[in-house]
């Protein structure tokens, strides 16, 4: 359905993502996968003409607020501003009515901007030519910039367009706004106030026009509405045959959550810093805002720019993709928020943080942008207090974290109910919240791999450590004695597998408590011997000596899973024993999750059937613990179980197939992958694109495809590119330092762009680089 | 736009109001003109595939609540339940694509049915011909049933539709509920239920289905869904050519401010009712449901029943369309409960009650449902706590009612901030709330109306002196004594033209207000002199004596603006004195307040222009206070300057035409207020259908051309039918008696059904009437 072959207006291949034809089915789709943002905000891609189904949202990241007790936070869909109510001659235009000719819509991931065209006639004679640009500025992180033209090419026509704020829309019904004033200043700047119910963040949105006729600013006095949750403008005009139009729009978002606005911060003060910002973006108008965004953009890609040459152009395409979102959604501007698992492209997960960020999008910020990464797991930190306030809950000591995260004193905000259960036409109770409790080692397992990546020291002694030991001081907690089998145990769980419920000694929940505590034990070491100060400091915070001894006391008492006679890791006690059913009727279906239209997640619990990865993931996070054997056999009996129902599944296949040096599989996997989204699954990606996805598309081509790995502090290099590819590079950052790999089937060169020198081993050997190196790559030999 | 002229199945003209061409920009006007309702409930007949613009609206009297201390109360829209999501071969049914053929929606009066059908064309190659039907039922008030029927003229087809209950809806963004429990009993029952934010209401909607295929049930596994506020099921079928789908949906409604669930309520409870009531619906089915909805309806126009033998056959049909939606939105179930102005069509208003109730719509249901006009006072009896309230809170005594009013208790509920001011940019601000304070007099004159119309005692000593009384309080309190000219003035008030804001001595406001005291005050003595008991019970109550002394005193004192020497009436202390301005280009428009796209309200305040009937009220209500002379001379001064803005001002403006004898100019404003919602103003009822002009058409028949009156506690016939009429025959309630009356003319004829003698004054003579009797109609010799 999507096309990924155009070409950039100057020619440059691999970055556009397009729709050749408008599909009212498709407009979820475009509006998740084709969404802007900034990191700051991001805004989903619906038309400007309306459509029956269409979702407008523009989410600030971190303007969480909660409707009301029985539902959760979630950010917030403020305002609109991309509606354009357009008439020719009185009718609503719209697609659905008329002829459409060379129609395309497409994201320019280059520039980040979105633009539709096409030509247009009404069926009564006249025919216009159309083109819609739109940006959120990278540059300016406040700022929206949208522009119409229209060019009459069978005339004349009577021209009308309404276009405001309109702050109607609501999350699927839950509004979580208050409605604030409502003003057109000079019949020029419209602005709305609005502010969440429960958290109070204020919201001041601002717009303005500006008309030009063949290229000629023209005044038109617009006619002014103030209707509920509404302020908008209307001009008029008249078209003669070969005029054009040129229709800007510039548009302002502050909240009172932005961090520049510090303790300072008062509702009429924000107003005039909007205001004066809507003017000078008013001033500039849509050209040189855009240009200013784009230079934003080629820094970006500058920076984290990957070659690939494939046979292919689509596999560097899904890598530009991943790293466009990534960019888009990462509020990289503040360490209070976190990325959300849909990113800012739509409502699902409500905007919440899972161990998504920390396994499956971290590592690319750590080799991409350490500084980012750093933000990610100082929002973790943050989220400190509500991790220990859950534990209290929950009767045990330390940090247990939210299973999903969204303003760091939230807590958990995990929903209690999801869809139907169709045995029971009651809605599933969602235990993720209670008892899906590997997250807290995965913070500890991400600040360990941040650590040991950058060195960071700094980060660790203000933030790391205290994560580290707080989360080690709960699974010592949540620790249960088996006295008949005299070993620890962790019952009653949810894995990384949740079509898993309430089960007993999920291997990788076990494996990683375990290597969390043996971590807090390491560094409670490291402290006491070379750092008392810090040391005092977490013992008195924490009563460390104490902590330590519970440690020393269970570590190796904690029971984990050991392979079986045909080499399985049971995934948790009772899965082998379970029924296996044919999987075929439901693998790659068009919807996910079809196996509920046959059995109730009860149902699926007693059966051989895996969501996503688990016992995989286990291998991936800590893949010196088993062996290449191990591995290889229960990626078989696994993933002939595997729905891959979870986004989060098939780049973790697919980079363990690349260390089998199953190139073909992997290549494979990879690709189903970028498909999550890209695919011609029509509504894959309806409530917003797949963050951590995203995130395992750089992992499959810099962790899989490159082999990039950090092993015992080290980092390794191992690649094994697929057949079809010439060559990979990529930047990659490691202790500090950038370095520029360049990988081809013969060879590996490394490029020391920082200076001094580093070791790190390629292809199992120990390797030194200066300035640049060159080695064989020997997995072709 | 609205075709008049078709007939119903059986042949009968005047029932049908209809559209014969799909148009999306008409979609509002049908939604709310077409709107379906039982008093209890009210449903905007958006159709049931959607498209942009639509308005669902599901309203249950009474149910108010507040979004936040912003919002004043308002009717919250309640779940839909008419949407269906159609897919032929996969896509998304719309009469926007396609071809149409046969179109019709229409509205039968007589049977309350709202059908829609129409040969629809996919355009690549399937043709098929739809039905949908739709009724809310008068017999059982928590009923609506929806039947959809699908005949496939050139197939065959895969035919999918999703159906079920969706809370995604708000009011225009405000969303008034919790989400509660949703559920699916037995893959067949969908509950939904959801409580209203701060007034916790709950509310349990069911709906189930049932299919045929040519006329067969046919069972088809549901695909079941839960989502957020949303309970739904999907039902695919293949249809061969000639096959014929029927899908039927039987919805009920509950609250648990239903009276029937008193004191004991309970939300389990409720949802037992609901249930059961919802699967004895689905056991009757469409048809067995509708015809007992025929039935009630059936007694409805026996009951009210008007006929009219005109030249235009519209002319009855206006009439019909007026009765048709006074039942419809009236809650003649529950005392606790007014009249929206908008009805139960729409937003408007926020289903406010204003005077609209007591002077437009009253009238009708003391002459044809006294017992009804009986609750809708009490309504406002029960308002007096908050009207007391009120008074207290702006300084004075007594019963000061709100301008417009909610739940009784809610006290003043009139929104603060209204549509752009285009000089300043800002949001209007609405002084109704403030000072619009004729609405208590409103008040009380209607109770004296329904009193001496009915002579019903028993509530005027259970409810009616009391309200008499206290705002007669109100009143004497809030007098102003001017030394200067020795006389009581009200000064800063709004009158009934809403165009003059902050105005001294509007004179329909001292008038009425005079009226007011003096009523009060012939009731102190009569029930001194007569009734001592009760006398001593509001003595005590309201300090009636000290009362009376006040009233005394000040009574002779309040200025009454006299006519000038041209015979005119200042409509306030400073209209006459105004500048004059050429009103052509803003009378009659598409959009009403027209004049503000050029001049803010301020600006329109200064010039002599008003929106609607103010002295002319005064004429209606007060009649025998003025001369003839006086009547005319004002009439023709007012009217030039009067742009009928308001819904309010035509009917009355007809009705004193009639008074006249000027009977084209009665007849031509009586249809000018028929096409208020029923003209080609394609806009004119986007918010719902207009109460008070649609009273006002009943007003204009039998008080216009029947020239019925109560004057001196008599009753008045005075016809003068429009030269087009032969007859005009309808029910009449007086004391007590149904009276048939039949006018054609020459003869006044009229039944008593009831029994016994009545007095009344036909053409100004003094007649009795025992069985019948028939007079010379001797206005037309």
């Amino acid at each position: 359905m999507l096309n990924y072959n155009k070409t950039l207006p100057d020619g440059a291949p691999g970055w556009v993502v397009s729709e050749d034809q408008f599909s009212s089915l498709a407009l979820a789709k475009c509006e998740a996968v084709m969404s802007l943002g900034n990191g700051y905000m991001g805004l989903r891609s619906a038309t400007e003409e309306s459509y029956v189904g269409e979702k407008r949202n523009l989410f600030v990241n971190g303007t969480f607020n909660r409707f009301d007790e029985l539902e959760v936070s979630e950010l917030p869909n403020a305002a609109d501003l991309t509606k354009l109510d357009i008439r020719i001659d009185g009718k609503r235009f719209t697609l659905e009515q008329g002829e459409v000719k060379a129609y395309s819509r497409s994201l320019n991931l280059r520039d980040a901007e979105l633009v539709r065209t096409f030509i247009w006639n009404n069926g009564e004679g006249k025919e216009l030519e159309f083109t819609f640009r739109r940006f959120v500025s990278l540059d300016s992180l406040h700022v929206i910039g949208l522009k119409m033209e229209v060019k009459v090419l069978r005339g004349p026509v009577n021209l009308s367009v309404s276009s405001g704020i309109d702050a109607q829309v609501s999350n699927s019904g839950s509004q979580h706004f208050h409605e604030g004033e409502k003003r057109i200043y000079d019949k020029t700047y419209l602005e709305l106030i609005q502010t969440t119910t429960e958290s109070k963040v204020d919201f001041a949105i601002g717009a303005s026009h500006r008309l030009k006729v063949d290229g000629q600013l023209v005044e038109v006095a617009p006619a002014m509405e103030i209707d509920r949750r509404i302020v908008a403008v209307g001009y008029s005009l008249r078209l003669e045959e070969g005029q054009s139009l040129t229709f800007e729009k510039v548009a302002t978002v502050y909240t009172s959550r932005d961090k520049e606005f510090g303790d300072n911060y008062s509702l009429p003060a924000m107003r005039e810093v909007a205001l004066a910002a809507l003017k000078t973006a008013q001033e500039s108008g849509y050209d040189a805002l855009f240009s200013s965004h784009t230079a934003a953009w080629a820094k970006v890609w500058e920076n984290y720019g990957i070659t690939i040459e494939s046979s292919n152009p689509f596999d560097l395409l899904g890598v530009r993709f991943a790293h466009y979102h990534l960019v888009v959604m990462t509020p990289a501007h503040d360490n209070r928020m976190g990325i959300g698992a849909k990113g800012l492209s739509g409502e699902g997960y409500k905007g919440h943080s899972f161990w998504d960020t920390e396994i499956f999008i971290l590592p690319f910020y750590i080799y991409s942008n350490p500084e980012i990464a750093r933000s990610l797991l100082e929002y973790r930190y943050l989220g400190l207090e509500g991790a220990r306030n859950k534990a209290k809950e929950n009767g045990f000591a330390g940090a247990m974290y939210p299973w999903e995260a969204a303003w760091p004193s939230d807590g958990e905000v995990t929903p209690v109910w999801g869809a139907v259960d169709i045995v029971t036409g009651e809605q599933t109770k969602i235990w993720s919240g209670f008892i899906e409790q590997h997250i807290t080692s995965d913070i500890a397992y991400a600040v360990w791999h941040y650590f040991r990546s950058t060195g960071d020291t700094d980060f660790m002694e203000k933030y790391g450590y205290e994560i580290i030991f707080d989360t080690a001081i709960f699974w010592a907690s949540r620790l249960e004695w088996n006295e008949a089998l005299g070993r620890y145990e962790i019952n009653e769980v949810v894995g990384p597998d949740e079509y898993k419920e309430h089960v007993d000694n999920n291997a990788f929940t076990n494996y990683m408590a375990h290597f969390n505590i043996e971590l807090a034990m390491d560094y409670y070491q490291e402290l006491e011997a070379q750092s008392p100060e810090l040391f005092a400091r977490y013992d008195e915070l924490l009563n460390l000596k104490e902590a330590h001894k519970v440690w020393e006391s269970k570590l190796n008492l904690i029971y984990l899973p050991q392979p079986n006679e045909d080499l399985i890791i049971p995934q948790d006690d009772t899965y082998l024993q379970k029924e296996i059913i044919d999987l075929t009727p439901y693998k790659d279906q068009e919807k996910v999750g079809s196996i509920f239209n046959d059995y109730n997640l009860d149902q699926v619990g007693n059966l051989q059937v895996s969501k996503q990865a688990d016992i995989m993931m286990l291998f991936f996070l800590l893949e010196n613990k088993f062996s290449p054997e191990v591995k290889r056999a229960n990626y078989q009996y696994y993933e002939e179980k595997t729905l891959h129902d979870s986004s989060l599944s098939l780049s973790t296949h697919s980079i363990l197939a690349s260390d089998f040096g199953d190139k073909e599989l992997a290549y494979r996997l990879f690709h189903r992958a970028t498909e999550i989204d890209l695919g011609p699954k029509v509504h894959s990606s309806d409530a917003g694109i797949h963050s951590a996805s995203l995130g395992g598309i750089w992992e499959c081509a810099v962790m899989g495809f490159a082999g990039v790995r950090m092993l015992d502090g080290k980092l390794h290099l191992a690649p094994k590119l697929p057949e079809h590819w010439d060559r990979l590079s990529f930047p990659l950052y490691w202790q500090g330092k950038r370095l520029e790999v360049n990988i081809t089937p013969q060879e590996i060169s490394i490029t020391n762009v920082t200076g001094g020198s580093i070791q790190l081993i390629v292809h199992g050997k120990q390797q030194e680089v200066h300035e640049s190196a060159t080695f064989a790559n020997t997995s072709t030999l």
